[in-house]
């Protein structure tokens, strides 16, 4: 049972491990790389990357490593919002995040998400995955071309059917615990929040390629009872945010170290997705302004700088501190040292279990 | 590992599983008896009966039954609820439920707590279990006098160290899978919405008496998933609706049964408390007036002749189909049935382990 499952035999990795891509510079090129050495499988955010610098961290991990490694990009949309709407929020923004006498202006991200997908396809990686929708055919078919493996997120049945039907090769089940921005892609963010005990199974009863588990897994105890649950794989994303190779502040760190217990929440005030992060004082400033919130990735690129500003200070209550509900599972290590206790604990409940 | 554990010592069953009191009439004496005569056990949900209803059905129980057998009541509130909030709310439910032409009317229960509570320490219940909120101290100890075994309800782990200080004897960690009532005492309920994967660890890590899991869990692979993750029995609401014995009307069943993933939603339009059910017309239609709706019990007093209504006539519209979010693995069996072949498929995974 552990740890060969289809995922590994088809990813050609040892352990059933997936490090998440986690974008805002947490998956720095040694922590991809140093997931892959470890026998995981490494995954590098690149959606809010420049092609440029996509290009560079790619070559930055295969001068670290010579294993596999994913790459993931957010698929495309297109907001709603008038110009109106955007200036309503600047005036909110300004006012909120007045600590910082941050001017907000509207920012775009001066690249496309053909920039930035034909640098993968050009650079032949060994997985690819998305976020947010579907791959258009002729990009699927590029990546079939170089072998590439293709990775799509689900958070509910309805969704995994139509990626399992778009001749994808895995999907990410998403469960409520999870970190950071929801994946769901089909109507209401709110309608396909399911708690993994109950989304693993029905994923995995309803489609028939491999599933890979993700959202409030930390240690040996999750990785095993999702391994139970049915999937071939676990993603991990806040387990690997505190290790040190990962590119997170210092400040983003500790306040995961901290966590006694769950402590987050659902909001869509950074990015205008729902994403779960740790609670703190800009959540709470904007929560009267809810219905002013702008569609993604419009609010993204108004907060942006002020996060920016904000991780660059260390100042806590003004960043999204991305976070699963088992933060308090968070260990100060290496990803090697992560993912060598780990694969010891699970060895170890599994040798109870045969007792 | 399986099926022995702290909790099928101390509470004297075969199978660490136990059927959840789901109010409403589902655990009818036979339902209880069935479970317990099983191995598992089987509970009464007197939450809403009077004293008389309670000791009948606890005398049915034991004719049918010489096996332990747990009751539940909710520790009452106090609402805090205008004269003109009541009317306004009668007004929109008059609206909402025109079909029924119905008239709603402020009602109470008549009888009181004490009244209920009284009924099972003269009864010497063996088993008790509480939810909403913390036991008063003399009631505690008459408890334990009989030796009664005392079950309290968390949500949160702030809310589990606080039960297990007040010296009860296990806690039912309630995942933001499971349906029904939210069994969270402290603070906002929306603040302590955790699912499983994350919760069972951070109360199993957090207290040193044994925890039962709920929500979410239907078959063999949950089961065994949570007892990984630490708990030391598992308590299943959902799964027990559909069996032969329970007393849910035919449609609620037929509801549950051809879920085919989930289609729950969180909602405090039928008790003023957030509970999940399956979406029907009766929650989409009170969406706009979530600001009207009133505290618990009062609500729920305001809605019980349309529930009751709607129950007799089999409209699942205006019916509260209570659900966890993995009703899509409701079977069709007796209690019996349904716990031996979950005893069964545990086998055989753990022998597949142990291959």
């Amino acid at each position: 049972m552990w740890p060969q499952t289809r995922i590994t035999k088809m990813l050609k990795i040892k352990y059933p491990i997936i490090q998440a891509p986690m974008a805002g510079g947490i998956t720095s090129p040694e922590l991809v790389a140093a997931v892959s050495n470890a026998g995981g499988l490494g995954s590098l955010a690149a959606g809010y990357m420049s092609p440029d610098e996509i290009r560079n961290a790619i070559i930055n991990i295969r001068a670290l490593t010579n294993k596999p490694f994913g790459v993931n990009l957010f698929i495309p949309e297109k907001p709603h919002t008038t110009k109106k709407q955007i200036n309503g929020m600047i005036k909110i923004l300004n006012k909120v995040c007045k600590p910082f006498e941050t001017r907000i202006n509207q920012g775009t991200d001066g690249f496309s998400f053909e920039d930035q997908i034909i640098v993968l396809i050009e650079e032949k990686i060994p997985v690819f995955s998305f976020t947010f929708g579907l791959l258009e055919k002729k990009w699927l078919k590029k990546f079939k071309n170089n072998k590439t493996k293709i990775i799509g997120t689900a958070t509910s049945v309805a969704e995994a059917k139509i990626l399992e039907r778009h001749g994808i090769d895995l999907i990410v089940a998403q469960g409520y615990e999870a970190g950071g921005h929801r994946g769901n892609f089909l109507g209401n963010p709110n309608d396909s929040l399911i708690g993994n005990m109950a989304l693993i199974p029905q994923i995995v009863d309803n489609v028939t390629i491999p599933i890979i588990a993700a959202g409030g897994i930390m240690d040996a105890r999750g990785i095993l009872a999702a391994t139970l649950l049915g999937v071939d794989a676990i993603q991990m994303g806040t387990a690997f945010i505190t290790c040190k190779e990962s590119g997170a502040h210092i400040s983003y760190k500790k306040a995961l170290l901290k966590a006694k217990h769950d402590n987050t929440i659902l909001t869509r005030s950074f990015s205008g997705k729902l994403a779960r992060g740790i609670k703190n004082k800009y959540i709470e400033l904007m929560e009267p302004y809810q219905d002013k919130i702008l569609d993604y990735p419009i609010q993204h690129h108004l907060t942006q700088p002020i996060r920016k500003m904000a991780t660059k200070n260390g100042v806590t209550n003004f960043m999204s501190l991305w976070s699963g509900q088992a933060a308090y599972l968070s260990q100060e290590l290496t990803a090697s040292q992560l993912i060598q206790s780990l694969n010891k604990n699970i060895e170890i409940i599994i040798k109870k279990i045969n007792q």
